[in-house]
């Protein structure tokens, strides 16, 4: 960590110390060269890291200062508990204009701080540095009772496809946001997942330790992207039942223009878990786990295709119209 | 840890398995929503990231993109010397502009796995997006035995100030380059430097295994930059001998307008190690580690100023003219 930018790293190491997200493992945070962390005992580690970047994945003058602060911590925390594993610290580099270290970085690092005390997770250090536009690079570390992470090539022919919550809510938030429907809102149902996504935690760790799913992964580019992702680690296929699909209620006031079974399988953002359940633990899964829908959507297949059923009962392969950046170029 | 851009991903991937870098406390890589790392027992973690960004920290039509892969990793894996610690794996950050996807890409991701190679270190997972100019953030994992690491914040009145090698010679490096003067040769020492630093692990960490250094970090900003971040961390001032500091040689092809004290003084990215030692331990140090020189520039105040005393033995204010992305704005 580079410790150049002693302002900024100054605000940022007030922010942490008001998180209450400290924890006895993280011997030494911000200030040194790097960050200590004390491993617990029978635990491995999960490492991941996410981009947010202006411009590509939140929009400056669109989206609250706020959620961009927590939703970058969000997203990275959302992979860690797609493994079944719980945050425990995270570093936040940052890339800043110059223009930008004022009223919007408060209000950023007052969304970092709500994140990181929501998700338990404390800021272990960073780095910052100075750009014409807002880079965000989020590192988590997550732990895990050794053996019990749930990886995405676990899946096996007939287990039950599962996914958490309704999808394309997210996207239909990102959509309000874009038309510029009213103020941001964000008690908005849509519009709070788009801005103030929750990660899945207590569920992947439910499921973890439970033994209850053979495969897992967060949706974040979408079902039909996430989707064969799933399957091509798992060397399986699946077939999904379009009507079983919990898609996003479209509010009236909206027109007609919204699909809703096109913005659950296509829209990103959702941080659902998307898990795979063998027939013989069916009966564990609830309807519902603290509040949290919990839906079979189909099956996975031993043909490695993906197939969407519609209401009519025929198979058409599944469109692959998620969000990939470096698709379309 | 986003998985949507599968050509890119795969294309690491397959650097990946070439590092020759893999360990069996990697227990899962690339292509899960994120890596399992197990810890190894009597050791703690160290974590860091560090930005590396096209403007900023390189040059895409000055730089070699084998040079801006090495060097990404480098910078962060020094930062992990600079506490005694090992580095163990890392996680790569990567924002691309498409057209940057094909030869450039493979002479980056050569430098990303020599380098690996080199410092031990496996690529452990990352992200990747697209973006108009090349973003680069590395984050990486040391392991250091518990108790043994050197930060920043020990140094006492008395102790002896060392550093590592020759200081100036990146920034010398670095201005070779900008002005052009004939082709990239880097066999020339002061070029080496500057795009293939090596970080000193072997160093460092039989600093820290001996128990000799009471404060460490390493020199990225420059010598008149990190100085007082040590001392502010350690609550002590310096004085430092001008002539004492190992600065380096300027070649006199390049004519009268380098002061080598100046670079040594303010010239960043040398990533040697600054550090000091207490009185009882001195004899212990050798006059050069490994073929690195190691050498005495000063001494640890009470008084919490920083001092420079010059050919005549007056001490005069260190003045700061290190790098610093925020000041100047």
């Amino acid at each position: 960590m580079r410790g150049g930018e002693s302002a900024v790293l100054e605000r940022i190491e007030k922010a942490e110390s008001r998180t209450g997200s400290r924890n006895s493992q993280l011997r030494l945070g911000i200030g040194d060269d790097a960050a200590l962390w004390i491993p617990k005992k029978g635990y491995e580690l999960v490492l991941t890291c996410d981009w947010f970047l202006e411009g590509t994945h939140f929009l400056r003058d669109k989206h609250p200062a706020e959620a961009v602060g927590w939703k970058c911590l969000a997203r990275a925390v959302s992979d860690v508990a797609a493994m079944g594993a719980v945050p425990r610290c995270f570093l936040l580099s940052l890339a800043l204009p110059s223009v930008q270290s004022g009223a919007w970085f408060d209000q950023f690092l007052r969304g970092v701080r709500r994140a990181a005390k929501r998700f338990r997770c404390a800021l272990a250090g960073g780095d910052t540095t100075r750009t014409k536009t807002i880079l965000i690079n989020v590192m988590v570390v997550g732990e895990v009772v050794s053996g019990l992470e749930i990886t995405r090539s676990g899946a096996r022919p007939g287990d039950i496809l599962f996914t958490s919550g309704r999808l394309g809510e997210a996207e239909l938030g990102l959509e309000l946001i874009r038309i510029g429907k009213g103020r941001v809102d964000s008690r908005d149902p849509v519009l709070k997942k788009h801005l103030y996504p929750e990660p899945r935690i207590e569920l992947g760790r439910w499921l973890a330790e439970k033994r209850l799913a053979s495969a897992m992964m967060d949706l974040s580019d979408g079902l039909s992207s996430d989707l064969p992702r799933l399957c091509t680690a798992s060397g399986v296929g699946a077939r999904i039942i379009s009507e079983k699909i919990p898609a996003v209620r479209v509010s009236r006031r909206l027109g007609g223009g919204y699909s809703p079974l096109e913005l659950a399988l296509h829209g990103g953002d959702d941080y659902e878990l998307l898990f795979t359940v063998p027939a013989n633990r069916l009966r564990q899964i609830p309807r519902s786990f603290h509040g949290i829908p919990l839906t079979a959507i189909g099956a996975i297949t031993k043909k490695p295709t993906l197939l969407l059923v519609d209401e009519d009962g025929r198979g058409l392969p599944l469109p692959n119209s998620g969000w990939d950046p470096f698709r379309n170029s």
